[in-house]
């Protein structure tokens, strides 16, 4: 084994290949961009640290003006709140005693929030947080199908019942993740329209109720040029953004500056012929469920056939074929689940090793 | 974090979800089963220990006879290496002169075997090797597409350029990973005879030029039917055999016995209402290149919707759902990314876990 410390300072061509790679500059431009664009506006940041598992991306989103991070799971908010990130949203329903009792051991000076969608979850929450406080989000269904109370007496009946327990009802969970990816703005800004409507009619019901919720969090890297209007959310939850991956780089902004592929897996062709060259990159080092990668600097060659450690490159209009033992950065097709097949992330600047960082709670949870 | 040994012992319904769950008892009837049905044929057995990643499971192939092992990275090499597994082929081109070098500092009491499919390819080893004895292997392309050389002369400029080169011929790679996966056992014996016959023109080419390779190896968990005839191949490759997934359990033996689903990924229901509902294993936790996991124990409930910490089950003919808090046993669209996913498996028995084995070079190269 190669070990990390030694990679820092070198060039990329000794990099150990299939190998994450962030430009430090772009992921800087990425980070400070949003920042740019959600300034002034009625919303606060919250941005998901699933999208990158990285304490050193969240502890620049936090200098940057972000309110806390979010996580998604138990073992993430266990490693960002040792990592020195002191306010977190855990968006997900934790069901299980013994995750909840990691949860309660996280430190005290670390704000932890988690959502509940059942009177079950919660009564699980609160029988394992062995007094310690939690922030209680109700998450609510606004068209994604997915976790979320269904119906706005559901949410009421929970929110009361989460401050009859003694426990803080901090606000609602409402995103819907189907929406972040719609190719064309305006079908984009349409759904999102939709989404507030729903997510008015839990508020009102609330409201209603004397239950207003305090935070109501969503959105994400597709919707935040409509949910920063403030119309209904008042934080987004934006995460890929830092990163981004070749399905948001579809997914472009109404107008203005666009963010850039700062993450790439740097591959090597191991095999090259005539018809096509082999990379090492495949299922183990890149996700393919959100569409296949696609390398960075070719604009004629295309990555196919993936398979455990292989990916086929082929060229259209005769772009000649990288050459054995030559390297290819590949814009992964979907970024989060990219991330978590790496134990670590080279932060490179100008093609040099700045930093080596380890992915967090990689593989357990 | 619960420590892992803290976990044996446990009932399943303790290990934190998504948990990859090895059964014991049907892991060892699958390894047994091909120890049988390769048993008085006259062909080799080299497991492909990508598909696993564990010491522990390569150990028991051994023990019921295999060769050695398949690798496909270096850095399975080094920790199969250090598992105390005698025998690796590294059944892949390494062309980067560091990761040739760490091949090179195994210890030589492991014997190494490394593939190559360019003269630049034997250049590099050959430049890098330090004077370690590798057995070197020449990769033919028999139809899958991927890594091999293309032509039987340049198969043989390459065998000779490796026994000229001071280093051993050790044989021929010769597989075809697309073959594995035809559904139709009759198809797939006619895809082995059309491999079978690629190869021997790369045999017959090698042994006119006086440079008869002594090992053909090749095949897998979807063709040794066929392959363990011997007609070409003396040694088969099966690896996913052992743990098997949804896709491999569609590729049916021609008849008899059949290997059993091993391995699940063990979820919980976070969220469950009358629609559908929601189990904490998404994309982190399995792979969906093959196909989605399928629900062991509920025939007629589908996964679907996979998102990154999340997939969606949904009913037909009124099965009823799984209640928040229960827990599901999945089976593994493909097996080997989904390993890579995880850093360790839990073996069990009759629902109580008897060890808990990492998964070794997961996440690194």
């Amino acid at each position: 084994m190669t070990s990390e410390l030694d990679l820092v300072g070198a060039t990329l061509d000794r990099l150990p290949t299939p190998a994450l790679v962030v430009d430090l500059d772009a992921l800087q431009r990425n980070l400070e961009l949003l920042a740019a664009l959600l300034s002034g506006f009625p919303i606060g940041f919250r941005p998901h640290a699933k999208a990158h598992k990285c304490i050193e991306i969240a502890k620049r989103q936090m200098e940057l003006g972000a309110t806390g991070i979010c996580c998604q799971t138990v073992a993430e908010v266990e490693a960002f709140a040792a990592g020195g990130i002191g306010d977190i949203l855990l968006t997900n329903q934790i069901v299980d005693p013994r995750k909840i009792a990691r949860l309660a051991a996280v430190p005290e000076n670390v704000r932890v929030g988690i959502c509940v969608d059942s009177l079950q979850g919660l009564e699980l929450v609160a029988a394992a947080n062995r007094g310690r406080p939690f922030d209680i989000y109700v998450e609510v269904d606004v068209g994604g199908g997915r976790c979320g109370v269904a119906d706005p007496a559901a949410a009421v009946a929970l929110a009361r019942a989460v401050r009859d327990s003694g426990l803080s009802f901090s606000g609602l969970q409402a995103y819907n993740g189907r929406i972040q990816h719609l190719r064309n703005a305006a079908e984009r800004e349409q759904a999102v329209s939709k989404a507030a409507a729903a997510t008015s009619v839990f508020v009102e019901a609330l409201e209603t109720a004397g239950l207003a919720p305090p935070v109501i969090s969503g959105g994400g890297t597709g919707t935040f040029d409509f949910d920063r209007l403030g119309g209904t959310l008042n934080e987004v939850q934006c995460g890929s953004y830092a990163l981004m991956d070749a399905d948001y780089l579809a997914v472009r902004r109404p107008a203005g500056a666009r963010f850039e592929a700062a993450l790439t897996i740097l591959a090597s062709v191991i095999s090259s012929r005539a018809t096509h060259a082999v990379v090492d990159a495949g299922l183990k080092a890149a996700a393919v469920d959100s569409g296949l990668p696609v390398p960075r600097d070719h604009p004629q060659i295309a990555y196919g056939n993936p398979s455990d450690e292989h990916g086929v490159l082929r060229s259209a209009l005769g772009e000649p074929l990288p050459p054995t033992a030559s390297r290819v950065h590949l814009i992964a097709g979907h970024c989060d689940p990219t991330v978590a097949l790496h134990q670590r992330i080279y932060a490179a600047r100008a093609g040099v090793v700045e930093e080596v960082w380890p992915i967090v709670a990689q593989g357990i949870w």
